[in-house]
């Protein structure tokens, strides 16, 4: 069983720990009808989401609310012990429960969530004393160096040939650019690096320093098509060795060097600089000494792009999430960004928000993930696949409902003129 | 005398009050060479500024610092008086001694003011008690309801036949877009209108309020070109009149209603939310006042465009435009811009930079003005026609030299589905 797995597996002991006269009263009886007390739980769950157009099936058969006609969104409690998990936190147990199949989601996953968000929202500007504690409870882990390399290392080391079941040829993990809706998968990631490329006005024989290259694809990218050096950071060794490889075989390693090391530790100039997806792991505490590093290394007319999941207001990444699958990770609002920005008087030339190809590049991977659930069901275990499923239909809702943003941002010295004089370029084809 | 003339002749007043050992010293010896104090003095004031490449010419001939060939860029001195005002506070003073002609600058004026701005730039992060004794001594005028009707009516009630001087013929009095840098002002300042309502994806029928609406030009393209309807705000008597009497004029005034009231009594409901160019003139404690307000009108799947004046780092207004240009203006950053937003939970959509399209603005401006001074000097007198020069030149200079920057911000309410997909169409021969 890998770290990863046993994390996983975690899921089944009591996180929020459920009291035990709960526990009592509970497990010699587990075909007992709900008491009147696990109703009006449920009831204030729902309330407390808006009052979504779900529905509860309960373990006896019995649903909650109660209608003439049953609705077509329909959660299923097996037992009593996910009614109190549920209840108790459910941004956390929602999930862990999904994992270990303690409840089921009637019909498409994705539209269950999209409504549940949605009424949620709306909602969520209602504080309570169970709001408070269930985020008390769900405070991310902290991405101190040591924090860092082990939260990075709980999802990117998971294994090169999972993620390249369901990512595109190139493996980019990050959102891609549809600049048409009926692109594939593998054209919206190719389209997405040149755009980043494009916004950052490369030209041959400059430097770029890359800060999180996932499996290194845009530095190939970069290198390949714009004749630039990149110098690319990352953490996780697994992705680090594998672009490492693959650069060599391209007869791209004189143009790229990829580094396994801590943001923290890049030093050396270069004329731009780009951070794909990795902002979501620095956390809201690191973000000056970022924009610091960015001070140091970038030239006097240099320039940079920034691409990030944000979010409209300040919020924790979801419980489950932040706990299973992506340790350390928080989504900033653009107010927060800018303290990479403003302490520095970087001039910020562009912010793009590409929320919905987020979604549409999740439609894709979570198709693909679906197709190939039984490698790895096989390599894995069911619980797996269900976690993963959740993971990538949870985030496709997060964007189609607009809980999470996903936002590209230009920026530049201050008072460089040598900028584009309107954007228009960027849907030319390229000379 | 105009209350504006009035107020501009007061700054022949002490405003930072010359001591009076430096006036009983100065007075009676104004011929005399200058003493070691005011060359310390001067020298400590151009390294405060960074030590730009400038040379003072004094009174008495003197030019300081003394090279072996003297500098092109020359500023001269008539008077110790100049110099002691302009060591005590210089953003207040240099405008203030400009102005009334007790200092020259030799030479193009906005070339003279980018250098200065470079320098002092580079040299901003020093701190020393004499800046933060400028900052106390130039804070900005308080934007209350009675205070922003006076600090609007100083500039925008001058006479609207001085701004048809130099003004576009539409009397368009923000960042024109220059699509090509070869379009007339004319041109520039329609393709700004249009840009903004293709940016706000206006849909005839819909209905749109405007904050802030100047002499009324963007809600009258808005009318005609794309059939909504405007409610346009502005506490500028003699441009709400104006703003009336052309709509009228046009048969434009069945869709387009002009009211002279604050933003801050806007009320009714809207699909569309536009502010150009008045954002500035709000002051940053009324910011989350200003979010509600659109908050409160705007529709659900309604959308909204703010252009503004923008800083890289929060920075008062220079002094001297603050008092004798733009009472209680302050051009925020793109930070504190998002309290309009962030509060509100708005998703930001785009925002776009166009520095050097003000600059380019800022020429033309300055060039019609130049042409037309002698009327300007007919009307009002050479003081007068200084002031404004330096107020164009040196808004030029902020922009081209990255201390000032505009900013357009396009907002949606979050989860909004119904958004561009990519940006390409902005850029496309409109249908």
């Amino acid at each position: 069983m890998t770290k990863y797995e046993s994390q996983l597996h975690g899921a089944t002991s009591d996180n929020l720990g459920v009291p035990s006269w709960v526990a009592a009263d509970t497990t010699s009886s587990q075909d007992a009808p709900p008491s009147r007390i696990e109703r009006w739980a449920l009831r204030k769950l729902l309330a407390m989401l808006g009052n979504p157009p779900i529905q509860f099936v309960l373990w006896n058969g019995e649903e909650l609310p109660e209608f003439g006609t049953p609705l077509s969104r329909r959660l299923h409690l097996n037992n009593r012990h996910a009614l109190w998990r549920l209840v108790l936190n459910p941004q956390l147990n929602f999930g862990d429960a999904y994992t270990r199949g303690a409840l089921q989601v009637e019909g498409d996953l994705v539209s269950f969530l999209e409504i549940v968000f949605r009424s949620a929202s709306a909602a969520d500007r209602q504080h309570s004393l169970a709001r408070i504690l269930w985020h008390w409870h769900n405070r991310a882990r902290p991405n101190t160096h040591d924090g860092a390399r082990s939260n990075i290392h709980h999802h990117y080391d998971l294994h090169n040939d999972f993620f390249q079941l369901w990512l595109d040829e190139e493996m980019l993990y990050t959102c891609a650019y549809f600049s048409s809706p009926a692109l594939t998968l593998e054209q919206a990631q190719l389209a997405k690096m040149d755009y980043i490329c494009r916004k950052l006005r490369l030209q041959p024989g400059e430097t770029v320093i890359e800060a999180g290259c996932g499996w290194g694809a845009l530095a190939r990218h970069m290198a390949r098509q714009y004749g630039v050096r990149v110098r690319a950071f990352n953490l996780s060794h697994e992705q680090v060795r594998y672009a490492h490889d693959r650069a060599a075989a391209e007869g791209l390693d004189h143009q790229v060097e990829y580094i396994e090391d801590d943001y923290r530790n890049i030093s050396g100039r270069c004329d731009v600089f780009v951070s794909v997806g990795m902002l979501e792991h620095v956390g809201l505490a690191n973000y000056q000494t970022l924009g610091g590093i960015i001070d140091q290394c970038l030239a006097a007319d240099g320039r940079g792009l920034i691409h990030s999941i944000a979010r409209n207001q300040p919020c924790p990444m979801n419980a489950w999430i932040e706990r299973r699958i992506f340790p350390g990770s928080y989504p900033p609002t653009l107010r927060e960004m800018m303290q990479l920005f403003e302490p520095r008087r970087f001039s910020v030339l562009d912010v793009e928000n590409l929320r919905l190809h987020y979604a549409k590049t999740l439609e894709h991977w979570l198709m693909r993930f679906e197709s190939h659930q039984d490698k790895v069901r096989e390599r894995f275990d069911e619980d797996f696949v269900r976690a993963w499923r959740l993971y990538l239909a949870g985030s496709l809702a997060g964007f189609t409902t607009g809980w999470l943003q996903l936002l590209q941002v230009v920026f530049a010295r201050p008072g460089l003129n040598d900028i584009a004089w309107t954007r228009d370029y960027l849907y030319k084809k390229r000379r």
